[in-house]
């Protein structure tokens, strides 16, 4: 299947999912094997607007061990011709004469479609705004795969800060496209999901329901997805932001209510949202998703690059 | 022919331009075919003093598409030793030790010379203060090259920030190697071209005409290369910027006046001064530059690397 | 011998450090032969939370010697997740996931020590805050060998910031490993040697003065190491900086009453506690010392990566 832009977890049918999973599988054993040369002319640009080391080192540890090469701005926005007027399309533009595909992350909601509309290499959105941050999505629907064996039928709490987590609504937008599925969102009343997703789940007859007790959800389901309160998103609302942080804490007495074969799952990085007890549990499993995000992202950039 | 570091337009003969454009033009080949791997055990360093994503990009693209590495740093001034009083010359000799070619961009005049003076390894300027910017008018003459054929007999409007725009600097100088070019300055009266560079065209017989008309210089003209009025060259003269902009925008109008065979160029980046209604004519050609500037770079890397 | 982690100079026995020369040694043959390809599947993590770009140039100038790759920060501090409240700890677990062994400059003590503790890969410390900078140590040591031929029985100067310099606090612990070895600590009196270090130089009879008059101990030395005041870990005491700086610099006067055979040694960056006279005297080493890092650190990630 012919995959160019990545732009928004929607765009993703389940036949590619599949493919895509399938692919991520196989870099698994790539990357047990030390590495591939096959991408060896091939050039990636980190384009960073907004830093965010964690998805760029991911993103160029996996074009890396595909036999790619990087290179790479984390702050694009004050550095690069943007502080001297220039269009993001005029920036995409130039870009497209030095590198194979652009892996971009930028500060406002709609900028990787806009990059896209103008690049004839592959665009990747690594998070725009409160926007999508679609290879999250990817990683994490990955990782229940992996941990689950099945999505179809499967009961999912996500909790925290839903209104401007980007994280959970674009992983809600991909279980949308499954069977069965029942999603719990436990939020605070300030922090509820937004009414736009909540539509689309209507729309998809996706079974959902909202809640404030994380404890009566917690033995119900199959993965408990725990997210940060956002204290950047608050801006000035520091009183809005305490007062949301420390309803929901992941710890060794959440553990005791969930299903033996459940797990936690987190975007990280966290904060005290999971103490460290909950670390060695077998069940934690948000280290392992940092790890699944190299296989998808190596999936991804292979798709693209053809 | 021997070329060790590169710091100056003035420096390339015009059998070394020969040169030169004839290794760009199998560059162009060479990532046609998905690149090389001849400098395979090459390091450069990218030493910027002084942002330039743009800049950066294209020689870090140009190093890699040859099979060479690169490590860089693009706030060398903040960042490195600099700020704990270390000369330029000290940094120097100690990346003397790590990489086998050094290009930098850096905020004062000269800067360029003073680290060739005490580097056994190549240095490559690219951009000092508001002196010169070596590889970006070699990149442009190629363009002219290819798009036009030839540089001999060529009439060339230079438009907005030619006092203090080093791209028209360096272009000029290169431009008087040549036979009976003609170059049109147009520029509002407190942008003028400044005095050092008319006295070298005199010197060197070079035809020039000073105008602030750019509708009657259009129709005369091959090129017609567009500058960006640079706000932060301006300091605190803020009224003299808004003065100075706006006042030669190219336009559908001035297409419409241009020869059918001219070009437009720019150095990019741009903010007004080319309307996006030109990026679809066949004559733009300032997207075509960027994408010229990685042959030149790669030609220049491979020729001081030997 | 097996090395994992290298995070205080303390930690390399004699037969450790003997095996680590005769591989730096090997590794001055493979850069004279264009590199190696032998590390060409592994990946290196700069990982600074403080900016350092001559030690980040260093080790991956090192890496890519080896064939490797790096991924690359200068302000993890800023950029991280850090700023989201993330802990180093949940920081290193996840990059385990990225990469095959981190380099880690970080401002606190003791950080090195923690990364390692919950990290499966190699970390090797680039320096923490005023605590160690192993690697400078083992390169100093190296040149001293390499220069003089044997350390048993040396006899150093150490000059300048005693108190807050950490090279020379982890170069004194090296020293201290071999017989006969004589300092003579060379310090304005409130930047005097502290007393750890004294303590352990006397539970290891190593035989130390205090001086405070440079020219009576200079005839006496085979090694003049010099070190900068390092005016930023003054903070606001800026009267006491002055007071310092100046006392001892290192010129034409000092080199007269040398030993023919002895060096001078620097960490670098200096300011001018070394004039530029000093550079061209046979005796100036370094920077040799600045070129046999990449050999030590090509030596250490050979090793630590087996």
């Amino acid at each position: 299947m012919k995959l160019h832009h990545v732009i928004e977890s929607q765009q993703f049918s389940l036949p590619l999912l599949e493919e895509l999973f399938e692919t991520a599988r196989r870099m698994e054993q790539v990357v047990a094997r030390g590495g591939t040369k096959d991408y060896s002319g091939r050039i990636m640009a980190s384009l960073f607007y907004e830093p965010s080391t964690r998805t760029r080192f991911s993103f160029e540890s996996a074009m890396i061990r595909l036999g790619g090469r990087c290179i790479s701005t984390e702050n694009a926005r004050e550095f690069s011709s943007v502080s001297k007027g220039e269009t993001l399309e005029d920036s995409i533009r130039v870009i497209n004469g030095y590198v194979d595909v652009i892996v971009m992350r930028h500060n406002e909601v709609g900028a990787a479609k806009r990059a896209a509309a103008v690049s004839d290499i592959p665009v990747i959105n690594a998070g725009d705004g409160i926007g999508q941050h679609p290879t999250q999505a990817l990683l994490d629907l990955y990782t229940i795969r992996k941990q689950l064996g099945n999505i179809d039928g499967l009961k999912i709490a996500m909790v925290g800060d839903l209104a401007q987590g980007r994280t959970v609504r674009s992983l809600t937008y991909l279980l949308s496209k499954f069977e069965r599925v029942k999603i719990y969102f436990v939020a605070p009343e300030m922090l509820k999901m937004k009414e736009d997703i909540l539509a689309h789940l209507n729309e998809h007859n996706v079974w959902y329901t909202e809640e404030t007790d994380l404890t009566r959800v917690v033995p119900e389901v199959d993965v408990v997805y725990q997210t940060r309160i956002q204290k950047e998103r608050f801006g000035d609302r520091l009183q809005d932001y305490e007062k949301s942080r420390g309803i929901y804490i992941i710890d060794r007495n959440i553990l005791s209510l969930m299903k033996n074969k459940a797990i936690v799952m987190h975007p990280l990085p966290r904060v005290d949202e999971i103490t460290i007890e909950v670390d060695s549990d077998p069940r934690a499993a948000y280290f392992d998703q940092a790890r699944n995000g190299v296989f998808i992202r190596m999936a991804l950039l292979a798709m693209v690059l053809g």
